[in-house]
């Protein structure tokens, strides 16, 4: 009989258990969201938090994975003995400063109403001043490793959040031993073993396997007191993906209701643990991972150097492999935004009248168009370009529009944007030599609309496969730990094993319409231009913002 | 005991009379609606029209001419022997073929069922073809009078709408004894001399004081059959405006309940006819009709051959000075547009519980708000660029969208742009030699709406004053028909004593806000970048509308 193997989803609110076999059957999910969700606006003791805050209390995850494990576990019905290991993804960069004894410092005395003793949300963006000056400098002393992060730092990553702590709070940046991603710290409580992941090190702290972090010199350049940051608060061994982090520990296996000792898996991001999922183990294929953003994650084999991705990242997703990710940074956001701000009445009674949603409503609208019948092309980027332009000040553009312009057009237009930005990631990988010859789609949009699907096969001119599993993630963690338990314990020697045994995918191949895609490559045209013309050559946008600025 | 003058405004939907008296107090008005309307399907014989048609029924006209004169003066309660004056402005350039007695051809027998026999109104659109071939045989021989019109020729204009009657309908052609302006058949009918006005001709047909009508070369350059047409169908004198056209008809004085003989003015277009309503009679001062489309006029002392202007016409508004007409081809339009398809749900359910319109809720929502705050940038192209550009091909665009902007964001910003609009228009004028120093203000929205009118004097950085009359045509008119009755008559000696008395202007004058001007200064350089961009160098939106098209 195949064993049994838990993944863990550590989303934005909520977290995920799934049971899985090795043979890939889903046998019982659970699901418990954080009972203090994102704090930002106020913490738990009154405190009112500045802008741009996004913090979570880590007693929550600890809660929510015991209730989850125990209830996935229950429903399954199998046996704690064929349990033989634990995976688990999060979100990144999601960090938290803990003392030597690995409890958070906002749990310890004196730090209760310290914001910066709690976890700092990967959507916390208040370390803005202090990604740009990292930026700066790196960019000043010709840092090797910033091309590999397309030449930008972001404020969401590690280094901006722990420089943030030390400037604001230096005693929390003093007492902490440890600055942790919160998926290591989960890790971390189930082994009692300090370890971090190549994976969330390696796209969010600039880890590389030869080099490791950045060195001295750097931080001491961005500021005197962080020269020894990575000495001091980053010291723990880092685990490539599918590797043993530890046993569980007696402690765990009781209150889980496991087995001590079964193997944990190292951590992984919650989008780069999709890979496998979808049976991506070698170059050439790309995921997608659709929802109120989009993640582009591919293997490649060499070191290519492409611009414009957020990360190039030796053995960031799989051992052996650069793991490439490139992302557009608002595309079911986008559709959101359009039917809460820009649908009129008539079609929110008529979509209700006939029992869709106002998305599926407009779909159906626009779902007989020819391309272009619109007359509109939009630039996709109401919350700046994250790929290829690494640019979050862009803004939004729509052009074409006419007195007999209807929501429909204008809702169809901003979904074919969506589709030319994905085109874009594409042809840049292209024109660096790295092949695409397959999509294969994952997340909420993918699932819940055939008409996006296919509008996207048109517009890329390329196959697309979708996810077998609504779980992913989940699942994804579930076979890295199959990997960690190994093939003599009933798992599996690596993950592209793995992988084959565990991976899902829908049978159905959406196919591009080569007369549709005709269209749509003269469309791409007029949307390049428009993406080169404001996007690199005419700073427009930028000074609008200044206007609104006040600049 | 002042005078009285009757005006005539003979619109799109209905005609409007009023009976003011020479002291410019309005004593009375009524209207009616035009029982066909307009027949852009079908004829009253159940016939069906080809796409683009737009007719009216002549006898609509007489029937709506003698009820609202009999029911203003009535209302007014003014003694027939009082009324020394009628004057009418229609729609223009809306023409009808008449035959030798002047009876419109379509109400003559055998020609109830010919399309082409009915009035053709201004914007019956079928023209187009033949529009376009004029314009390119009068480019090909260079013919001077095109530059008066910015070098285009519109389909809404008379000889294109001649032209489609002869090549269509050539039976019509052959039959018609005159071709004519409906305002001129009019004032053929109240005192049964032909005529045409000054206005018309000069606007719609390229007819100059000095050197008439093109010559016959054109013509049959254009069309071989066509060579004799303003010979053959073109041969009444013109009048200037304010000119007596003839005196009141005994049939018409019984039929009005008039005095036989008094004054009937040449007929105007109904909107240059507003310009001494608003007491313009002299250069510099810019008149600005805001409705569903703007229409801008002035007066300049020489012929400054400004481009991209819709028509620089000598005696074309007043006898003495050039007559310049520029336009934005949607204004409230594109308002409309937007309330229609873009405003959701609950702005419309909340703007009801307030008791107000959406434009008035969007305008609260947003008035509070400094130039340049919500990041957005429109080009007010939604039904083309008729000045300064003058391609009706031009499409829209809106910039600088994010995930946070709102329905007010765009409403605000689509208002700015109309109003960069009018500031290009003003400042083409500028930059060809033509002083620019008021704007005066009339039409349904700078009549509803302060917030508007305050916008577009913070981005014209101009003082702005509004009509005093609700009834700028009409009441125009009424000026010119005491003009045509003559100061013997108790009416005036020109029109500049006209506008004096008569002439009407609300006491407050609108001041722009220096620091909102200063911002708006940034934002229209933003704008004028976009409008050269998209309007001269890039053709993009044509592409675009290739694409839409099939091409």
């Amino acid at each position: 009989m195949a064993k049994v193997v838990l993944g863990l989803d550590f989303g934005t609110l909520s977290g995920r258990a799934l049971v899985a076999d090795t043979a890939g059957r889903e046998l019982a999910c659970a699901e418990m969201p954080y009972p203090h969700g994102v704090m930002d606006e106020v913490l738990p003791c009154g405190r009112r938090l500045p802008p741009d805050f996004a913090l979570q209390h880590p007693g929550d995850y600890l809660l929510v994975l015991e209730t989850i494990v125990k209830e996935a576990v229950q429903k399954s019905g199998v046996r704690k003995e064929d349990v033989i290991g634990i995976g688990l993804d999060f979100t990144s960069s999601t960090v938290l400063p803990v003392n030597r004894e690995g409890i958070p410092l906002c749990l310890t005395p004196g730090f209760e109403e310290e914001p910066h003793a709690y976890v700092k949300l990967w959507k916390h963006h208040a370390a803005a001043p202090y990604a740009a000056k990292m930026e700066r400098v790196a960019k000043e002393r010709g840092e090797n490793w910033l091309t590999r992060y397309g030449g930008k730092i972001s404020s969401e990553w590690l280094f901006p959040k722990l420089f943030e702590t030390l400037d604001l709070a230096p005693r929390v940046y003093q007492e902490m031993a440890h600055f942790m991603e919160a998926g290591d710290w989960l890790v971390y409580q189930l082994t009692g073993a300090l370890s971090q992941n190549a994976c969330m090190a390696g796209y969010k702290a600039f880890y590389d396997p030869d080099a490791g972090f950045p060195d001295r010199a750097y931080f001491a350049a961005c500021d005197s007191r962080l020269e020894n940051a990575v000495k001091e608060k980053l010291s723990s061994p880092v685990f490539t993906q599918g590797q043993r982090a530890g046993g569980l520990t007696r402690e765990y296996a009781e209150k889980l209701g496991l087995m001590p000792g079964i193997a944990v898996a190292a951590a992984n991001v919650d989008a780069h643990v999709c890979l496998p999922s979808v049976k991506i183990t070698q170059p050439h294929q790309m995921l997608m991972i659709m929802g109120t953003s989009t993640c582009h994650l591919m293997l490649d084999s060499r070191d290519s150097a492409v611009p414009g991705i957020c990360g190039s990242v030796r053995e960031g997703i799989l051992p052996g492999f650069y793991g490439l990710e490139a992302g557009q940074s608002c595309v079911g956001d986008l559709f959101h935004w359009f039917v809460n701000t820009c649908v009129p009445e008539g079609y929110t009674t008529e979509a209700k009248k006939q029992g869709l949603s106002i998305h599926e409503y407009l779909q159906t609208l626009s779902q007989d168009q020819s391309p272009g019948e619109h007359g509109l092309i939009a630039l996709d980027w109401w919350n700046g370009n994250r790929s290829i332009l690494v640019d979050p000040e862009l803004t939004g553009l729509l052009i074409g529009q006419t007195l007999l312009t209807r929501p429909e057009d204008i809702y169809r237009a901003l979904i074919e944007a969506t589709a030319f930005g994905s085109l874009k990631i594409i042809e840049n990988y292209r024109e660096n030599g790295v092949r695409v010859d397959e999509v294969r789609l994952a997340g909420g949009i993918a699932e819940k609309s055939p008409f996006v699907v296919q509008l996207y096969a048109d517009v890329l001119g390329l196959p697309l496969r979708l996810s077998g599993s609504a779980q992913g993630p989940a699942l994804g963690s579930a076979m890295f730990a199959a990997v960690a338990a190994g093939e003599a314990a009933g798992g599996f020697q690596d993950i592209h094993q793995a992988a084959e045994n565990m991976g899902s995918l829908k049978d159905e191949v959406v196919l591009p319409d080569p007369e549709r895609h005709a269209v749509y490559q003269r469309m791409y045209a007029l949307y390049e231009e428009l993406h080169d013309h404001f996007g690199r050559q005419n700073d427009l946008m930028k000074r609008l913002r200044g206007i609104k600025a006040g600049k």
